[in-house]
């Protein structure tokens, strides 16, 4: 009876959620401007309604109900999942939440305006509240957990990562990475000189970078009967499992960026499509978490579609798509000197794959000291400085903008977030080494464009578990260990050494 | 503050209706096909919700409350419309409801396997399941409302209409026209006998053809900032006020059916983009139901779009856009031959201006008789092919698929809706011939693509009216008269025998 109720509301919960998706992807791809303010009301309201359904009080007597009852094994992996949602949902006042919507709504709007200028000393003030209310958010959460402050907010990004299990991982990372890029900056100045990078020899028209694009889709397993892409400023995969909508964008000298973006996008978005289709509408059927999104779409875009192995398939392809004189004269290592081509520089979203997690490091390391109270908003440009000097020895004193008003995380509250995308980078590449144990003619397969049993394990041990596991319990049914860097920098060296 | 618990449920059941919407177009636009199932379960339970929250029966008090507090003249109007609207929606039991959604349903989905094949003995006791619930609906909206029944049914899509005043419109129409369609395709012959129709000499683009679609809606007002053109099966103009989806379907021998069904669209798109913005979340500020909706469209695509003023802008912008060889040799008389083309025929959709009513008054009267329970469903083929037999000369005894089995509406329950069609051509044709008192060189103005005055008429007496008043009221105040098929049949006589 209450499981009944419990299975209702997801049903409505999940109406609300696919509504907001849609919405959203219609808004980025096809709103007239005009439509904006009434979409925005019509989003935030319809927020606001599955919020209220979501946190009823009467919930929590269903659930215990529910738990009281006899339940199956997956009914008790469910209900699991949907009463730790259940918490992080409810354990902030209602007046707390109106208070921080407004602070951060405030603090995000001031950084739209004034990240052109780089006016650090006008936006600090804005970001100190929201600091204030993201410490005492992290307070209120840790008290109903009883998680640590910090942990309590990766929680809501990343279930089950502590913090007491992830530094000592991003420490040996930067350690690693502080030696590596000089050397790898050294190994990719010796290959340039020997052949340099060639020409693009464009413009390629956006309707055969389009055919391109779904054409790599298609081979790599994207289902266009369950989605779709479309085109947007930002770069997203969207919609809901059975109707995914991924976008890119093009540009008309190269071809590369939009194609490399829509690779990304598809691991993204072959998660999605290879989440269980039963009780779809129940939490642990949904997929884990951003770290283990971002290990789905980092194990396309960097693992398989970075390698030598991709692009003798993927090669033909783009001559097939955009005619025999693309890129004349290119062979795959010239695709790969394109893009697997390492620089250091001061903007995260450019950065690399060697170069990014010394970003997300830089940023860890500062958020956990702004939740701590360690570090004072007013200080973070020079221990931003410090960190990007010592990391990738450039200098961001008096350039905020392109130090720490490059983001929109902070400004908008979220804090716990950034290592998902270094945590998704080593989950991908541990994955991968576990994959290629159990397929060991991988390679080859990829080279002939198949990637059948690729995606077969991938579903297996990734898709189909939902969020069954923890994040790190996900990996480690996966790959038969913890969380461990050394196949990502194994990855790094055979890469970019080897 | 009743008054204030009104104005926010109005804000959240815009938000419902704003999803509904976009999420409707993007169905028909946008999404892939095995998205459909989660899509309808998702639009359903957002629909089960907007009712649930439109039926509360704590409203009841709050119009009360606000109906002894003391309100301004618009407030009072708003409040009258809502409470019409609130017992319109509460007057039918949950119960019934249900009995009746499930009936539809059937009966629609056993229509959609027969329709093919017009298996008329297989669906009658589907559809007279459905007549007995249309009945009883019309029964219970009578009790409350005290309407009688079947005007109580027509109050769900025209406010205001009431049988003993529409029946004598519609017989005298009827009369005309059985009279007027044998003078009218006399004089067609002998005007083709003349001058036969010209060849169209394509194929015409699609996108050619999107772009001089584009032209003409902008040319005639439609703003792009609140709005859009897309493609799908069954052109509809759908979306919101401020983001208003329209769409039509390309063929590509000739280019005249998709243009004529972009300019009856951007009818409906400019009522919607000129209702009033300011609480655009009451209902009286939305637009007032379907026969008022579809005066607007065919004022555009009937009353406009269809004379030579009209062509003598639009013939150089098809050459503008399709290029100087586009129907070689036509000029304007020859585009009006082919787009009043008369002809008898089974079909309502395919019918032309002339034809078409006599398909409403057919269906006016048979569902008429239904409700009253005068005509058995098992009775209707030989009700029909009599009418038909009488009104066209057409014989459809023995093709229901083209004779009753024709259409959506009776098979989902709605009756009460068909007399909305005609009912626009009328008021669409009464509201012409105000307006063209009010700006006596409308031709001229016409001819040279100047739309402004005309809109500007129609913002006046239409758009910015909503539903401030009944649709007769609506009618009456624009044109100082109550409805008066005269300026129907005026338009009819000059245009095909003038």
């Amino acid at each position: 009876m209450s499981w009944q109720k419990l299975d209702d509301l997801n049903h409505t919960l999940e109406a609300f959620e696919h509504a907001l998706s849609i919405l959203g992807a219609d808004e980025a791809t096809n709103m007239p401007a005009g439509g904006g303010e009434k979409r925005a009301e019509a989003m935030s309201a319809l927020a606001a309604q599955h919020h209220e359904l979501a946190i009823a009080p009467e919930i929590a007597d269903w659930i215990d109900e529910a738990e009281n009852a006899g339940l199956d094994a997956d009914q008790t992996i469910g209900l699991k999942e949907f009463k730790r949602r259940y918490v992080n949902a409810t354990c902030l006042p209602s007046n707390f939440v109106r208070r921080q919507t407004t602070a951060t709504m405030q603090s995000e709007q001031l950084w739209r305006t004034l990240r052109p200028s780089g006016d650090w000393a006008q936006f600090a003030p804005a970001l100190e509240k929201v600091v204030d209310l993201v410490r005492e958010e992290a307070g209120l959460r840790s008290d109903v957990t009883g998680l640590a402050p910090y942990d309590a907010l990766m929680e809501q990004f990343d279930p089950g990562n502590r913090v007491a299990e992830l530094n000592p991982v991003f420490a040996a990372l930067k350690n690693f990475l502080k030696d590596f890029l000089p050397e790898a900056l050294a190994a990719q100045n010796e290959r340039l000189a020997k052949r340099p990078l060639k020409d693009f020899n464009g413009p390629y028209s956006v309707e055969k970078q389009r055919a391109l694009g779904l054409s790599a889709m298609q081979g790599i397993g994207f289902d266009f009967n369950h989605g779709r892409l479309d085109v947007s400023h930002h770069p997203f995969c969207g919609g809901v499992p059975t109707d995914v909508r991924m976008t890119t964008r093009y540009r008309t000298d190269e071809f590369l960026t939009a194609l490399m973006g829509v690779l990304h996008e598809t691991g993204h978005a072959l998660y999605e499509q290879g989440l269980p289709r039963e009780n779809a509408h129940w939490p642990h059927n949904k997929a884990r978490g951003m770290g283990a999104h971002e290990s789905q779409s980092l194990f396309v875009e960097m693992q398989m579609a970075r390698s030598p192995e991709f692009w003798q398939w993927a090669l033909p392809l783009v001559h097939q798509h955009m005619g025999a004189g693309a890129i004349a004269g290119w062979d795959v290592e010239d695709v790969l000197a394109r893009v697997n081509y390492v620089e250091r520089g001061l903007i995260r979203v450019d950065a690399d794959e060697i170069t990014y997690p010394l970003h997300v490091i830089l940023r860890f390391e500062l958020e956990q000291e702004l939740v701590s109270g360690a570090l004072k908003v007013s200080d973070i440009p020079e221990a931003w400085h410090a960190k990007m000097t010592e990391y990738l020895g450039l200098r961001t004193l008096k350039d905020p903008a392109n130090g720490p008003m490059q983001d929109v995380h902070w400004p908008a509250g979220l804090f716990g977030y950034f290592p998902s995308y270094t945590l998704g980078a080593m989950m991908a590449a541990q994955q991968w080494a576990a994959m290629e144990k159990a397929i060991p003619d991988v390679g080859t397969q990829i080279s002939r464009g198949d990637f059948a049993a690729i995606n077969g394990w991938r579903r297996d041990n990734i898709w189909s578990q939902g969020s069954r596991w923890t994040t790190p319990e996900l990996l480690t049914r996966a790959t038969g260990e913890p969380l461990n860097p050394d196949y990502f920098t194994a990855h790094l060296k055979k890469r970019y050494l080897g």
